[in-house]
């Protein structure tokens, strides 16, 4: 079937771009991408496949880790969780998985599958479950499309792993969470296991191929010693998931409230503008949800919003904030599939208890396509 | 195999004498005796089997209730958690359960095995788990002699079902306790499956026959007007699990801190004498852990602490009391099991917290045998 590698550089390009797309969640994909880099090294490139060259029947696995990033920065991984959870996958469903897919692009977990299916020696798929990273497990569109999140399969460093079936989805966001801080605050997850029709049908299709072009064009840029943030902007509208990006601001961060509460990262942080008296705030759980201007909101979830350094152009997840970086916020319209009236009740400002209606970034800020 | 029955009468006394078994702890027996003679009157007494009859190569299921029992008192069982707990059990070993056992005897989880035993159309062990009750899985016997808590199935009212496999016991009682939170507060829970020979060589032998027994002298001497609890004291001390009975304190309960924390119901209950200035104080986290009046410790775990009303002999829960009840402080020396240096680890007084060396009940109050 149709495949790419994924080499070294594509793998720095993944990390860049999962990066990005992570507005502020899902880890910090640094430390995959050291993996990673060793993996390549050992065992050659990954591989990546489309999803329509995918069987109906086949099986593919989401995964990715649950847990507030926060800890993540403190606990590494032991190595054996994801392989654990996905053999017992297969136990379960009885046969062998097909391939494996991030259960969202954004941060670490878009590069997560990349060293289990080498393991495995399966490949990963080209799509993902968010489009972006959220959060929490029911904001995946696999759930917003009414695919069951079970059986899933919780497993942590201590060897500890828990299959978890129940018919409502929520309930297994609250189950996941809630091992996840039992187990340390952070832990692997197998999760909406689909058929190779379901997959097709349901997934963010060539998100991960999307992510690396997105590096790859901030790569390129800076090699070129051009602008990377047009660069970003312009791969980000060629995608065709993120139709819109643009910047919102550029400032100092002059305040910084961050806790880890229910195993999230939950905060807000406050960048000055250099040289007037505006300010932007910036609420976060886990992911970046809602930038304000003063009153005015200039971008909301499940639209992207990404802190990013202003010299280097790296994005800077929320865990990674600190008091005095020089940091541009940088929006991206969220998939169209994100958008609809149904999405929205998952993923819209009101979904974080955020009492806004939803407005696309693209026209609160008077971009145009 | 030798057997005997449980008919409504038995059931009432198993009620009564799991109460005060309870230590305060394993939840009110009274919902469950209500629903055992529904089903007595459905389908026929309980069967009870003496462990010494179990083939070494039989598969036991222990079983019971894990949450706050505050919890419980507002949130009923579904009805089929137990069934479905039991019947992954059965799914995961691949064979048949020939024999449930509570868990714990004290509370409402020593009559829970009842119902499920009788779903499944198999006995219940005249044995359990603790030899009373206690607040945490790993403070088992089971565990203290080094057996493991998996698989172990926790099962909730809304359908959920998750399946534990950890080496570690400590962990397995920290993924259940927050599963149980996540789940409303309470979940049912299959733990420590044993083989015949292992229920034979560690479990606490005859605990159910004593529960009956004990509760059976409370009722008769009721009936007869004599002394209920000095009926209680000659009851355990003939059970041969509990060899030393006797009375603390009498008084009225004048204060009541209680706060559900973490899973558990924790709080302390004063106690004012009724003609001098003498107070008791208890601690408990779901089950009573230390009696002390004014600076002197009077009991302290693993031995029995049970409340009880002063006119009626019934044991109150810790979730049931009340300020202004006139109350009976009584306890009871632990099985001998519960006793030794490696159980006091377990179920000692530091195993709580508390910073105090265990004396037995006993030697505390002079009781001579």
């Amino acid at each position: 079937m149709p495949s790419t590698s994924i080499d070294r550089t594509a793998l720095g390009d993944l990390a860049r771009g999962a990066a990005f797309l992570g507005s502020g969640g899902g880890g910090d994909p640094y430390y995959g991408q050291l993996l990673g880099e060793a993996e390549i090294a050992r065992s050659g490139p990954f591989t990546l496949i489309d999803a329509a060259a995918l069987p109906d029947d086949a099986l593919v696995a989401p995964c990715g880790w649950i847990g507030a990033p926060t800890v993540s920065l403190e606990k590494l991984p032991a190595g054996d969780e994801a392989v654990n959870g996905l053999r017992r996958l297969e136990a379960i469903m009885g046969r062998r998985i097909d391939a494996l897919m991030p259960i969202e692009i954004g941060g670490s977990n878009g590069l997560a599958p990349l060293l289990a299916a080498a393991r495995l020696g399966v490949p990963v798929l080209d799509a993902d479950g968010m489009g972006r990273a959220f959060p929490e497990s029911q904001m995946a569109i696999l759930n917003i499309h009414g695919l069951s999140a079970c059986p899933s399969i919780v497993t942590a460093a201590d060897g500890t792993l828990a299959v978890i079936e129940t018919p409502d989805n929520l309930a297994h966001e609250r189950v996941a969470r809630s091992l996840s801080v039992a187990l340390g605050g952070i832990a692997h997850m197998v999760e909406y296991p689909l058929s190779g029709a379901n997959a097709k049908a349901h997934a963010i299709p060539a998100s991960v191929s999307a992510a690396i072009a997105i590096g790859a064009a901030m790569r390129r840029a800076r090699e070129d010693s051009e602008d990377p943030f047009a660069a970003l902007y312009a791969a980000l509208r060629a995608s065709g998931l993120y139709a819109h990006a643009g910047s919102l601001f550029d400032g100092k961060i002059v305040d910084l409230e961050r806790q880890t509460e229910g195993g999230f990262s939950i905060g807000t942080v406050v960048i000055d503008a250099f040289d007037s008296d505006r300010r932007m705030t910036v609420r976060f759980q886990n992911e970046n949800l809602l930038a304000r201007e003063g009153d005015v909101v200039r971008a909301m979830t499940p639209d992207l919003i990404t802190v990013m350094d202003l010299e280097t152009a790296d994005s800077i997840t929320t865990e990674r904030l600190k008091y005095g970086q020089r940091v541009r916020i940088v929006a991206a319209a969220a998939p169209a599939a994100l958008r609809t009236e149904r999405a929205l009740r998952f993923v819209g400002p009101r979904a974080f208890g955020l009492d806004l209606d939803y407005r696309p970034v693209e026209q609160l800020n008077g971009w145009t396509a």
